[in-house]
């Protein structure tokens, strides 16, 4: 069946697909040691060929370095101050309450994907936690005018996909497996799994496959378990590669272990430490909390502050900058300024950690005792750098601008633009 | 020849050696990317066995994420806050002059290179520029109470070593090879070749190496002429493995290209920027300027300014920080506490830029026409993360620190300490 290679643009950038089968993949929480470890022992032979005949670098990714936050900007092509998601949720000021932003409903960009398939594309993508799915599936399920004909659902909840509603029915069937547990690797691989199938049986020739970061965030690079995990991955990105798919590679962000030397998770607890110095209540927002607390106990290295009114934000940046783990301290306009988020969605101050640091609110607001194995997490800037990947041969003037400084939300543009063919 | 293993301590740090050689080299410029892509390409089979056998992953260097800052580190143990490198110089306030500072009389630590050599073992330390030299051999060569008989030479100056002032002569001999160039890949071959033939031959037995990145300013790492450098090091690599030593490898700092789309050198000149701005002068110290102006013209991503005795500096930050391109700026004491840096050696503010940003001066200050193929740089935060290679598997207890955040200066204590043997 012929591809459509009809140009389209999203947020004034053009893109022009190739007439072949496209996948742009994010490896949720894949910090690029995880890669190196896997191919040392020899386990990524797909994507070490990546490497060799079409490009192997680094990206930075979009800050919080989390995961809504890195899909909307890859789906979309733009920093969260353009699409307004920059967290799991944030505090509305005007209604005095935390609201979840895991909801299309607070997306201010249309996506590449729903694009993609009004210019004819055939769309797919596959996520790993439902979470994601409503983003993902904005404008691309469903009857038109805002539909158009794509396919959207998650491994979480592959069994309940239905025409209607997700574009298509059948997926276990079609993938050959169960609707997998979201805290396993099988979540992951599904995401890939179906992919493939999508892709050799001619139901999607234009892919997003986005998959979840529980295996990262439970083991280190040289874990035996992300070891198989990791070459299964390359399994099925091979698979991709051998249907015809041209395929981009990145992550939404790495991931650290955020651990004192005896093992036990390394948190900063800023309500309980600023409670004891200033007399005025903080609200100390977490926006990688979500209903997922296996993965990281709603711990991450990024937190927004809201002060009371009319109290004044310096002496608090001041304190928190002196503290040791915590690297940047930004007031509102200058977060939105230099870390790309909306003003409107965020708090007074924001905070990031170092490398192995979490910030928490109270120890009694966190349970530690979910976590498995330790505490491997993200979110600051030791989380930024992503690796970046494509199946094809840069153009000179692609090779030039990776060189420099790609976003991981351009991979897009990369993959569709930047690639030789 | 038996080997002494007889613990001693620098700064605090006991360091127990074990009774075989010990070789801890730091690849200068190194960016992770380079080896990805000569690995890729089984281009460097020994240094990929150490991730299999050994370890690899990421470490976070010293800020400015400068040459002599991040070697004067690895060499003590501790932080240029302790051991008083902070560049290649300083603007002395009290002398009104800028002030050279590679030299061993603004080291305020000890070497672990000399304590080693007290210690009993034989002591060698090669680099490649002549301008780290007296850093090293420091209290390492010479007649004692000083000296400790022990070898340190550059590749540059390799003709000169003399024993007297050396603790070696008939280099050339010795590595078969002439006195390189220093603007080549063979003046940092050469750093790795002596290494092993001193090894080789019974020479040292407790052995640092530290090379140039004339290569990496000068190429990506696809390209064939820095692929090829990198086979030549894994080779040499591979002897100083094959004659006994336990090997430790990490970079003073990564790489990146400074560069606009259209292929020249993305600058921001501060002293004129800030001319237009401000009613007072700004002098704008860059503390990557040294004799070597071929690798970079004096451009990297880190700065201090000194402003005129009673000028505000809240103004100059909080102007700075609204520029694109710059990415922190600190006054003078959250600098010295953030970055770990010598309060008495620092200016007012302290400013860093992004991946793909360099600071000059003026443009008429700098000589753009002797870089050689484009303009890769470094001193800021996206080159501060390098690569963390041992030989010999870790120690549970250092494979946990390695996860956590090690330091591209606690090599010589994981190296001797953290591996089992």
């Amino acid at each position: 069946m012929s591809i459509a290679n009809i140009p389209f643009t999203v947020q004034g950038r053009r893109y022009g697909p190739p007439a072949r089968p496209v996948a742009v993949l994010c490896l949720d929480g894949c910090g690029d040691e995880y890669l190196d470890a896997a191919m040392a022992r020899g386990l990524m032979p797909q994507l070490q060929a990546f490497g060799r005949t079409g490009y192997r670098g680094m990206a930075r990714s979009a800050l919080p370095s989390f995961t809504n936050v890195n899909n909307s900007s890859i789906v979309t092509g733009v920093p969260p101050s353009v699409h307004g998601i920059c967290g799991n949720f944030f505090f509305d000021v005007a209604r005095g309450q935390e609201v979840m932003m895991n909801s299309a409903e607070y997306l201010r960009s249309g996506t590449i994907l729903a694009a993609a398939a009004r210019a004819g594309r055939r769309v797919a993508v596959i996520t790993a936690k439902e979470k994601l799915r409503d983003i993902f599936a904005h404008q691309l399920v469903g009857p038109p005018p805002g539909g158009a004909h794509g396919i959207a659902f998650s491994s979480e909840r592959a069994g309940s996909a239905r025409v209607a509603t997700h574009g298509v029915d059948g997926v276990e069937a079609l993938v050959g497996a169960p609707t997998p547990a979201i805290y396993s690797g099988e979540a992951s691989l599904f995401v890939l799994r179906a992919g493939a199938k999508l892709l050799e049986g001619g139901m999607a020739d234009f892919m997003y496959l986005s998959t979840t970061d529980y295996m990262q965030h439970r083991y280190p690079p040289e874990a035996p378990e992300i070891l198989d995990f990791y070459r299964e991955c390359d399994h099925w990105i091979g698979r991709l590669v051998a249907a015809g798919a041209v395929v981009g590679v990145t992550a939404d962000h790495g991931m650290n272990a955020k651990q004192q030397p005896d093992g036990s998770p390394n948190v900063l607890y800023l309500e309980s430490m600023l409670a004891s110095l200033f007399e005025f209540d903080i609200r100390v927002i977490l926006p990688i909390t979500d209903p997922y607390v296996v993965h990281h106990g709603s711990l991450g290295s990024f937190a927004v502050l809201h002060l009371p009114p009319g109290e004044a934000v310096e002496p608090v940046a001041r304190c928190l900058l002196q503290q040791t783990g915590i690297t940047e301290v930004y007031d509102r306009h200058t977060a939105a300024r230099k870390l790309e988020l909306p003003l409107d969605r965020l708090g007074d101050l924001v905070v990031l950690a170092g490398r192995d640091v979490v910030l928490g609110r109270t120890p009694a607001q966190h349970d530690l005792s979910v976590l498995e194995g330790g505490l491997r997490s993200h979110g600051g800037r030791y989380e930024e750098m992503v690796p970046f990947l494509l199946s094809e041969p840069l153009r000179p003037e692609y090779l030039r601008r990776a060189h420099g400084d790609p976003r991981n939300f351009d991979l897009f543009d990369f993959t569709l633009n930047g690639t030789e063919r």
